[in-house]
């Protein structure tokens, strides 16, 4: 099995730090204010779904009919920080990765309305799709391996750009530029509130262009020429397992 | 260093899912609807604070003068599981911790007002205090080691008491059977929106008497018979660690 140290910092990931209304354009889609401080909220590990040749679908679970996606930039920490200094925090990436912060705006939209969390709008199994961790440049490959190392290794996270397709229908393209908060003010920010530890996602925010997707139908999405993943959508399935 | 299966389990922790209003009395006191479904919210298990002869303070981050104590029972999981069966959940209990669910009142009205998650009153570093893990009854320890094992174990969880004092002033004290969604519907629905994983920690909620605590003061909190904590509160400190 391939495995690069990025990857295996993922598997060691203890949270999920979302950040909410992070492009202006998304958060006035929604009708939300723009933000003066990020707005941060929490997903499991247990909401991760790794693309790859047999990952499973994102799972709609019952009564929902559908979900929005939010295609991000996911920043992989290499390393337990606590209140690190702006000017230091990009020596914390061990490198990115592309996500989905599936979410059920409906549920989302009730929360919101009665002042309650957003763990059952985010927090579900297979609500947080993910592609591999492509190396930040001069991450240190702390345990040097002898299998797949990312070809391409991120230099500026400020330059990218997502872009998001449901069956081939383009939703979302934008980049990462359009940042309300940038990728070293959230590690220096959130570090204050709570230490990063090894493996520890953030998810900057969405472009706008959010919609929903049902049961059966198919994302790709990407950061262009770096990363291509994509999901099928599918009922979820309410069986045991243990 | 004492170190038991069970409390292994808890340093393998990737998640804390807490439980809002789960007992009428609290939920009436903050003037609150007592819910019809648990209210499930997450905090990173970089809010634990080990209780132990070297456990350092609770502490309350600037501009905020106080944080509200929340005594709570926390039932530890000891294997993974999805969509379990109300009737087999105790089966994925490992064993039990007294925990104190520490709040940022004013951060948390504000969040509730405007829509948006707790992150910030719930979530951040030492909000989650908690003791060593008392056995449940009948779990088996997977590694047997020659250290520690506590006392005695827990054969009813719907039978305790929690009680909480700052600076010797009784608080809160309140038995868990007063609870509205009890341990194994709690485990069962859960596990229905998000896997629980082996040292996952369910905070089941607080009974009445919820108030602030100042910087100097003192928390004492226990199971009655089982379990005592000890925690001083201090002003944090922000400076770097790496
Ligand atoms: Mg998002
Ligand atoms: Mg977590
Ligand atoms: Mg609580």
């Amino acid at each position: 099995m391939a495995a690069s140290a990025a990857q295996r910092l993922l598997a060691s990931s203890t949270k999920i730090i979302g950040v909410g209304r992070n492009y202006i354009a998304h958060a006035k889609e929604l009708g939300n204010p723009v933000p003066k401080e990020p707005v941060l909220f929490l997903k499991p590990t247990s909401s991760f779904l790794h693309a790859g040749v047999s990952s499973g679908p994102i799972e709609i679970p019952e009564p929902l009919d559908s979900l929005h996606h939010e295609v991000e930039l996911a920043v992989v920490i290499s390393r337990r920080g606590r209140n690190v200094p702006e000017a230091s925090a990009m020596d914390f990436v061990g490198g990115y990765a592309l996500a989905l912060d599936m979410t059920a705006r409906d549920l989302q939209s009730a929360a919101k309305s009665a002042g309650l969390p957003w763990t059952l709008a985010k927090g579900q199994d297979t609500f947080t799709p993910i592609s591999a961790v492509t190396l930040a440049k001069g991450y240190d490959t702390f345990t040097p391996v002898s299998t797949v190392i990312p070809k391409s290794a991120v230099t500026n996270p400020d330059d990218l750009e997502l872009w998001l397709k449901v069956d081939d229908e383009l939703r979302q393209k934008g980049p990462t530029s359009d940042m309300i908060f940038k990728v070293p003010f959230l590690i220096s920010y959130i570090s204050a509130i709570m230490t990063l530890m090894e493996g520890d996602v953030i998810l900057t925010g969405t472009p706008e262009g959010v919609g929903p997707v049902r049961v059966g139908q198919k994302i790709k999405a990407g950061i262009t020429d770096l990363i291509d993943v994509e999901f099928d959508v599918q009922r979820r399935n309410q069986s045991f397992s243990g």
